[in-house]
């Protein structure tokens, strides 16, 4: 199975100002992971001639795709074509197509067209033209030793158009792209990344294909599945086999696949078992409810929530009995049971889940910054609360609060 | 005047899968443009040790400094050690400090502490070690050659913090930079990123020297003046010169200065008038209250909210009359202004504010989607009730209803 290495270019002193961020580099990267074409590298350089000549010749030495974004357009600044020549000596010749259709547009808009506006129309003399349906200058795919180069423009507009239309089906046709690669994300919480890998390091070593990446990001955890074959069914089958083989170990923890969150589970567990929710929250100040309402849909289990944040607020609003406060403290089991437990009644809901806890900067009640108190109550059922120490900052600790909770929730939905 | 090229290189095979942007590689840009080192190039490559100790090779070869994120983890993909290691031939040790550090936090946390974890706090052993505050792994400062290389973990949060707190004073200390760039934003509310930039238009075009920019984020807009002198005095008089030329004309929607938010403002400016807040939330479902309780000290003015956002919650919660909803509605001005009052009386504060209105993904009552009431009222004073058309999606209507509803507050306070 011939495979090729890719390597994408940005070239342009914006990127490196840190005004834009390189999101051609990101999508192009995508699409060719969907066609089997592994990235090795991106660059990205700015306006210099020599810097630029430099980029291509390292690509050109150690990749079979070079996808460049960047420099094509009228200004001075604009240096891809004259740094590719120097590199290796190509001729440019003016292309009277484009220079109708450059000329044509400036009719059209009644605007003037420049002398550096002809520069768009140079091309090297042994390339293949890219169109470009959405701007002037025009896309070129052109051979240097063992690598292709293809040059694009910058604007990501007029790029997505030539790679969807031109470059893509460009590359299927003439690179004879036959692999398949297909990735399905499994998805885990209640597990940290390094006990995760740990679990699965048996799974992960005996293999090449699929390949298993761990991926952490706020709070959650997942493993990325990754097959290539030469028909989509036998990368389904491959998938399958090696997720079996990964519940077998870590399924406990298991909650979903790709795209789902644990807030957009929990959500549709409440909905399957016709619950509803409210909630009564201190240090997490309504992030807990906004993490719900940023959910389309969550109207029909989302009841409300009390953000009790003044302590006097959780005896005159929530009606907590003082005496609860006095002796135990905000922060502690017995205030988090009574705040889930009255604010479940309040709005009459199935569940009430509280929080109740430090978020710093400074301790309080004699307790630590991080220290922090979920409870779940139910109609019927024993209370469930649970105590913890989140390490970080502020905004930190109120964001693992509330990914712990949806954890509980989560667990006491499937339990 | 010596001046420093550097280069930054992001390790991780999930930035060439294209799954997520090199938002690092631009942020460090523009951190580093602000000390006025120039950047020549970005790379980017993924967790193979060949590759990255290639792209380490380049980049020493012909930068000063070489800023690299990622690859730091405890997972056996991560391999930025090892291929600096295989590079340079230096040694590594074991830091007791960071391995106690890593052991305490697990202790904390009960969580169990992996062989892997232990990787960690391998450093290398002629490395200035970069304090880690917000995760476990450290980050490292080592001279190879000419080249300074630093590095630092591919999660953002701990990135920016070692940046921050760290790695720029270290420059600044050890590379004597002796251009001095200031820069200063000037943050305004009410007015749009093309009208402002209309205003200020013969201001920007007439110098170079300090520079003006315009930026927008997350509703608001400002201008950065950034100018380049010899001396800190000269910059700041250059600056203060620019200010007040900018604000002859726009002065009106000026708020406040650099990292000061509207939402940092608001809670000031009640603190100052020894004012409290409440709030009642349907659409904006606690989202509210969570950019109060986001600030530390928000305990001293913001009292609590109610997230009613089922509709019997409303009467049943905030004690809102009946006949009210079924005869306006809950989207509506009636409604808001119920909300608002309510809510104000129960948490007993200064100012009660509420939001109403209809999120999407489908209309309500026969409004439309982006149909948003707010409402303030205080002790003693007139009401205020604003009605909205914000276009978006649901959650960019939720988010410009809380800027909305701070920019009210803030007119609200100033007035």
């Amino acid at each position: 199975m011939q495979t090729y290495n890719a390597e994408i270019i940005g070239v342009g002193t914006e990127l490196l100002l840190g005004q834009i961020s390189n999101t051609n580099g990101q999508w192009i990267s995508s699409q060719l992971a969907d066609k089997g074409i592994s990235v090795f590298y991106h660059q990205v350089v700015g306006d210099n001639l020599e810097r630029v000549k430099t980029t291509f010749s390292a690509a050109a030495d150690r990749s079979d795709l070079v996808l460049i974004t960047g420099g094509l357009g009228p200004t001075d600044d604009d240096l891809t074509r004259e740094a590719f020549q120097a590199l290796t000596g190509k001729s440019l010749e003016e292309n009277e197509e484009i220079i109708e259709k450059i000329s044509g547009y400036f009719n059209r808009t009644n605007k003037q067209m420049s002398v550096n506006n002809r520069k768009q129309a140079q091309v090297f003399t042994d390339a293949v033209i890219i169109p470009n349906q959405e701007g002037t200058a025009p896309g070129m795919i052109v051979r240097y030793n063992k690598a292709l180069f293809i040059f694009m423009p910058g604007v990501p507009r007029e790029m997505k158009a030539m790679m969807t239309n031109f470059v893509l089906p460009y590359l299927k046709e003439n690179l004879g792209l036959k692999t398949i690669i297909k990735s399905r994300m499994l998805k885990f919480i209640g597990i940290s990344e390094s006990q995760l890998e740990t679990d699965v390091k048996q799974v992960i070593d005996k293999q090449d294909n699929p390949t298993i990446a761990p991926l952490a990001t706020d709070g959650e955890v997942a493993l990325r599945i990754t097959a290539k074959a030469d028909t989509e069914s036998n990368a389904d089958r491959m998938i399958e086999k090696t997720e079996a083989e990964i519940k077998a170990t870590v399924g406990h923890y298991f909650y979903g696949y790709d795209n789902t969150t644990i807030n957009h589970t929990v959500l549709r567990l409440l909905l399957e078992k016709k619950l509803t929710i409210a909630a009564a929250e201190s240090l997490t100040g309504g992030r807990f409810a906004d993490a719900l309402v940023s959910i389309p849909g969550a109207g029909d289990v989302f009841q409300g929530s009390i953000v009790s944040y003044a302590a006097s607020s959780k005896v005159d609003v929530l009606n907590i009995p003082e005496h609860v406060i006095e002796k135990e403290g905000v922060v502690s089991e017995a205030c988090s049971y009574e705040m889930a437990m009255r604010v479940r009644e309040k709005f009459d809901a199935s569940i009430g889940i509280s929080f109740t806890g430090v978020a710093g900067p400074d301790p309080s009640e004699g307790k630590e910054v991080g220290t922090v108190f979920i409870s779940i109550v139910e109609k019927g059922k024993e209370v469930l609360t649970r105590s913890y120490y989140f390490p970080g900052e502020r905004n930190t600790i109120r964001n693992r609060s509330v990914k712990k909770g949806m954890e509980l929730l989560y667990k006491w939905l499937v339990s």
